[in-house]
């Protein structure tokens, strides 16, 4: 059974940091010249291995490595970056994906399954805000209608800027999924962009799904008044019941385990002399089961509301995201915490705060996720790193549960897609499926 | 004794507010075109009783109905407004020492005193940010180098800005202050920009001095940290230190009897999704007493230290501005209670939560201000209004108090000044004093 060597996946890394990074951090954002770098890179070093590396209708690269069965399992994970990112978000799992295929070509033998590479197309958003763009075209759940008007900063819109690298988005959507229905499983290795596994010193870990997410826009209207001839007690302070909301919602998050973050306030006037008038409060609330997260929303507009009333203030509410939370196969999940548990990583699997490409796979193809830590949990930062140690660590066991999946294990073997076409899938609701019930 | 006909101060406000206002507001931002316009009606109006308008080396206006004394008598106010601002806010009080200079000139008697009406140039400081400029130059407090490199939102420096309007800051601050030379007394009516009148139902009220105010940036530095990955006990979230410190500082404002106002909050990256690493809060605080202002900033300093500390943040703070609280003339106060007492107007006098040219003035020369109710508590907004029958009533007393004053009444008669100069206006600290036992 062949092992890969971690050693190559860092100097892939290294060069990518060479060719893409720097001090002031990563510049592969998607759809701009640094990323079309880093997939040049990537290109030369599929080829180098004797195979070919082209994209589908969304943008994704894939790169295929035929099996005895047209069955395919898919490792990859995306190379583009936030702004001034980290050297390893997404490209970690690329270059752990190439080295799979390097090392099954270099055995010189058919792999029982076929195995493909892919490097997602625009997981980040970072340009446009549309997060997961490549993997929701090929699960199906792009609306082609709620991104078309996306414009970045300079008002070039999303639709131009895809056009631009060859994507036409309604071809992206009508036809990115046909590259799903050969899929049996999908293995992706991540960094977890949090603190958890560097407290607990274990080098890797399972993931078992990703939380779900409430994003609601709160708007506190008061009056804006002058801050020297108004007494306190005349006052209708949209900033201090803004204030007061944001409050409870960090005591929300931790009464309920979840999460909850108020990183975006926008006060106005906004001026040191003047009581705001009006406040714009963002509330990001997360949680691993559906059923908390919906408490989790209700108690943080009671706590609104509660707040705007005590100030004489109005509270508005305004849905900006929302997602359910998603869970991966079981049969690979436990597959990964075995693998993890048998070299001293993580017992159990966690779940993850964060979304990422897997979370829109895994309602087609049975998918399971691995995580290796992040020194001080730092993440989208020049300084984002993973002690050389356990990155190692992390390839050897993504390496082993790929290989024993590819050799046959821990997925079913998959009906033969009918030649014409769409109905053959997995049955999506098992790998869609809201976890209710799971341990966060 | 003649006096003021209030219905034409009225008239004279409601074509200021036909050449310079409309539906979004006031439009006389210093140095701009709008504030020109409403100089030239008023050159008009001063024009039409025989007098002329001048302008000193700062930009301030001037014209003076000659009495039998040289000591001067000054009444006046700004006729620059905030952008959007209302009709009242210091056109009130150019308009009605207006008034008082036509009643006076119609009279045909020459006053004991001599008489001048002033109109202060910015005293907003909407445009460079610098409030009291031509009254803080005539008043010896300006200094030129603090100001020198201000600009407006669209780069140009404040310099080129009133050399535009023929007024070199060197020349402004070093032969504004001779203007004050023979001056005896200073009278201002204006608009309370604040709630307590209308609340106690009264036309009008004396003011005894402004509120001293003591401004800190305070920069609370966390982490920046991934909404979703980041459980609630790893953070260091400076955005909850500042609300914490914010909710805080309107605690300390109530227990003190004074201001507190937070109405500007940055936070960095400032995105819903990421733990804000770097909150910037402007905390205003006032108080008519120097103690009670100073206990007041060292409990919000150690409210910030706590809120910081007990999240792992750090905070510095940095004085942005403070002004010691200063007392009118104890004489004029007096004077002017009695006439708002005598037509039903408040009882006592009222402190100035907001700073105005008087409190620049009283620094040299004894001063009172008197104000009126503001609708709603409203100003430096399209909608600032009083009703008529006060705005009528206030400029009957203004007008009573002048009269009194330039009839040689409430101020002793001023010393000659000598001819070389400087040495002779009234001695300093009696009105400069900080207003300790004062009650707010």
């Amino acid at each position: 059974m062949p092992a890969l060597q971690p050693t190559r996946v860092l100097d892939d890394l290294r060069e990518l940091d060479r060719l893409t990074g720097g001090p002031g951090g990563a510049r592969r954002v998607a759809w701009t010249a640094g990323w079309q770098a880093a997939r040049v890179l990537l290109e030369e070093r599929v080829a180098a291995i004797g195979l070919a590396l082209e994209r589908d209708a969304a943008g994704n690269a894939w790169a295929v490595l035929p099996g005895r069965r047209a069955e395919t399992v898919v490792v990859g994970s995306h190379l583009d970056s936030v702004p001034s990112g980290g050297p390893l978000d997404g490209a970690l799992g690329v270059f752990a994906a190439l080295e799979l295929l390097r090392t099954l070509a270099e055995a010189g033998t058919v792999p029982e399954r076929s195995v493909a590479l892919v490097d997602w197309a625009d997981e980040e958003g970072a340009r446009f805000g549309r997060s997961l763009l490549g993997s929701s075209a090929a699960a199906g759940t792009l609306d082609a209608a709620a991104v078309r008007g996306l414009s970045d900063a300079d008002g070039v819109l999303l639709e131009d800027a895809l056009a631009a690298h060859g994507v036409a988005l309604d071809t992206a959507v009508a036809e990115a999924p046909r590259r799903l229905r050969d899929l049996c499983a999908y293995l992706e290795l991540h960094i977890e962009q949090g603190p958890l596994l560097e407290a607990e010193g274990l080098p890797v870990a399972a993931v078992s799904g990703t939380v779900g997410i409430e994003r609601v826009r709160l708007t506190f209207v008061g009056r804006s008044q002058h801050a020297g001839p108004t007494p306190m007690e005349h006052r209708r302070d949209a900033a201090l019941a803004a204030a007061e909301t944001a409050l409870a919602v960090e005591q929300i998050a931790a009464r309920n385990d979840g999460r909850g973050t108020t990183g975006r306030l926008r006060l106005e006037p906004g001026v040191a002399t003047v009581v705001a008038g009006r406040a714009e409060l963002d509330v990001d609330l997360r949680h691993a089961q559906a059923g908390r997260l919906a408490e989790m929303r209700e108690q943080a507009l009671d706590a609104a509301r509660a707040a705007a009333a005590g100030r004489g203030c109005s509270v508005t509410d305004e849905e900006v995201w929302r997602v359910a939370p998603r869970r991966f196969d079981a049969g690979l999940v436990e597959a990964a915490r075995a693998v993890c548990a048998a070299v001293g990583g993580r017992e159990l699997p966690l779940v993850s705060g964060a979304l990422h490409d897997a979370a829109e796979v895994a309602l087609r193809v049975p998918a399971a996720m691995l995580f290796c830590p992040s020194r001080g949990g730092v993440s989208h930062a020049p300084d984002e790193a993973t002690d050389e140690a356990d990155l190692c660590v992390a390839v050897e066991v993504f390496g082993r549960l790929a290989v024993e999946v590819v050799g046959g294990a821990h997925v079913p073997a998959r009906v033969a897609p009918s030649r014409t076409g769409e109905g053959a899938g997995h049955p999506r609701p098992q790998h869609a499926a809201v976890c209710e019930q799971e341990e966060w």
